[in-house]
């Protein structure tokens, strides 16, 4: 597998472009976003478990339910979630694609990202609609990534080539989050595109498999979006076999399309709001996966374990406490507890109860970009990792700002 | 019910203290207390959920178990947790109120608060004891409240009277919490102490009812601490008919715990590690009580909620937000929510979906210091109230410091 430039357009066949339209009051700030397919594609969706979703989450649902699809269409600055009209404007989003793209409007993924509970209002994204797509190209992606961002510090592309039964394939993906730009946004969209031929079905047996073990274990602030979704389009033009059973071309295709979604989870968490560090917690030996995750989520959600790496602070009491309330069956005895850097790694509790170390090595360790917290549940073969980040000033500077 | 003075002193045949033993650096902070009933007295407690259970909760376990106890020792500055001479040590402190005190170590209910997975030496304890006991008074209500503080802004101590039978009873306490002093310590503690006569397993009854619609609905940062506990000691010298069974005399006492109890999750919760505002979320109209319990558990933790009332931010979205992913049976179509506080109440959101309201007016609303968020459901009769504070800087600050 070798990365490669280009994110949703290095895939053979796609365009995509990013403009302003005026959904956002900054003309610096692109706020739509277009990717288009040369040909209909294989396309599979993964949404928010939110009982309240965004209407563009309804409107997609309806239109991939055939299997396929053929472009992505998602603007910033307003989420279009909780208003009455939403439905009806995300179908207009889709009917203003058809219009100028030449895309089915029912071949349409739509998205929104920003705030919730303001109507949206068509008329920026009509203006800007011939612009944007005008602008479609094969170097597109950056424009595309720019133009779903909210508070995002950087726009977040990523591509890969790799190979299926001796045909050259490539995956690329655009993405967003994780957080609220000004307050009450608060989605994750991953958009991924691959020229590998893929059934609709084995596209969606992939993705949904990957999610378990990638989007579901990250988290930034604990709080689940409303408008989250990952779609993949995969429109065969590599000409591989399509894959339309398990074996070793979709093992193949899974292990690229995780490459991927593992590359988002790391770089959503560490561009999560405010954030001055990446966590990684892994959890090894437990009695099984399902309580390695849910002890890696439990650590990594924690306020108070946070708070400690934002801090630097060798704080491995507040571990073993969210070990301890996460639910999972755990023997408290046999824990042992590590921290992980660049900088070198330090010992700091076994069999549950502390051990000396030197708190000048754990500062040192805790001082750099990137955290690994390693635990041992000693009780198993069961592994698990989760992706978050620290609790800073920042994020409750974000998030305590006024809308208005 | 009438509020008096006097603390866990109020009740007949208590006496209180609180010294400076030496656990703490800070010469200036009480960090030993000593509650002392003249009689055995009843016992109740409950504790923390965690799997990681201080050395203390292990031993007051042990010591209540046949129903009785006459004395509360707790010292703050160490929680007395993940050390592998734990027990040891917490049976050390008994023993040291059994050699001063009179009362058998086996009648004392312990309790630690502080940092986690540091060695505590018994030796400031044994030194500070003598001076404890003998300084035990029907004045040291505050002076033992003092000695359990961690990062609470202020000693905290409440007591009512109450009849039962006839009989004049008073019911007082104090406690500490939430959050963490030093990095690693979050721990809740309340001692109740009652003169009323009721049995061991009456008392126990009231309690465990009582936690589940009082202390359990009060969350602070989400993390559930390895030192919890409230336990209630109940003398009988006011010399009431002995309750032992259900009826008017346990609802009179449960109403009167209950006064107590609820006086605490307010009280913690706005004393909540950096809070500016206290929290108050009170959800109707759910399909039944689990669900609005759930419901308003979910509100309150949400960290994009909470940061969104430290900025009086009317930002309903995020309490949609939160009522959808909170897991229980919701119709989002029906959602109403209102802001309500001493400046007046704005609703801000029907069947729903926004409805327009004035920003300046629930600026105002919010820039008070006590919140109520009204949910109201609209699909049953299930009621629940959970209380929490907002999100600050300070927060972060307070555990992001170094414990060194």
């Amino acid at each position: 597998m070798k990365k490669i430039q280009g994110g949703v357009c290095a895939p053979l066949g796609y365009k995509a472009n990013g403009v302003h339209c005026g959904i956002r009051k900054n003309k610096t700030k692109r706020d739509l976003s277009l990717i288009v397919s040369e040909v209909r594609a294989a396309a599979a969706c993964v949404y928010t478990q939110n009982l309240v979703k965004g209407a563009p989450i309804l409107v997609t649902k309806k239109h991939v339910a055939d299997g396929y699809a053929q472009a992505i269409v998602c603007n910033s600055g307003n989420a279009n979630t909780c208003n009455a009209d939403g439905e009806q404007i995300a179908e207009g989003m889709c009917g203003l694609v058809q219009e100028n793209a030449g895309v089915a409007a029912g071949d349409v993924i739509v998205a929104s990202t920003g705030v919730i509970g303001q109507p949206l209002s068509l008329d920026p994204i009509a203006e800007g609609m011939p612009a944007l797509v005008a602008g479609l190209s094969q170097d597109g992606s950056g424009l595309a990534a720019q133009g779903i961002m909210t508070t995002d510090t950087i726009p977040k592309e990523i591509a890969y080539s790799f190979t299926l039964g001796g045909k050259e394939c490539r995956i690329g993906a655009i993405g967003k989050g994780v957080g609220m730009i000004n307050p009450n946004m608060a989605t994750m969209l991953i958009f991924v595109t691959t020229d590998a031929a893929i059934s609709p079905s084995m596209l969606q047996k992939a993705l949904s498999a990957d999610v378990k073990d990638s989007f579901n274990m990250v988290s930034v602030d604990g709080d689940t979006s409303t408008n989250d979704m990952v779609s993949v389009l995969a429109n065969g033009m590599a000409g591989n076999a399509v894959i339309t059973e398990s074996g070793k071309d979709f093992a193949a295709f899974r292990k690229a399309l995780n490459k991927v979604t593992t590359y988002w989870c790391r770089k959503i968490a560490g561009d999560g709001e405010g954030a001055t560090k990446l966590l990684e917690c892994k959890v090894a030996g437990a009695k099984n996966k399902a309580a390695a995750k849910t002890v890696a989520k439990s650590v990594i959600k924690s306020s108070l374990f946070k708070a400690a790496m934002f801090g630097a602070d060798a704080n491995w009491g507040r571990v073993l406490c969210a070990i301890g309330y996460s639910g999972a069956p755990v023997d408290v005895t046999k824990v042992s507890v590590d921290f992980k850097s660049r900088a070198g790694s330090i010992a700091v509790c076994r069999g549950g109860s502390g051990i000396p170390f030197s708190e000048e090595e754990a500062k040192k360790v805790l001082s750099e970009k990137e955290i690994e917290v390693l635990i041992g549940l000693g009780d198993g073969n069961g592994k698990a990792t989760a992706w978050g980040c620290d609790l800073t000033y920042e994020y409750v500077k974000i998030n305590g700002d006024y809308r208005t």
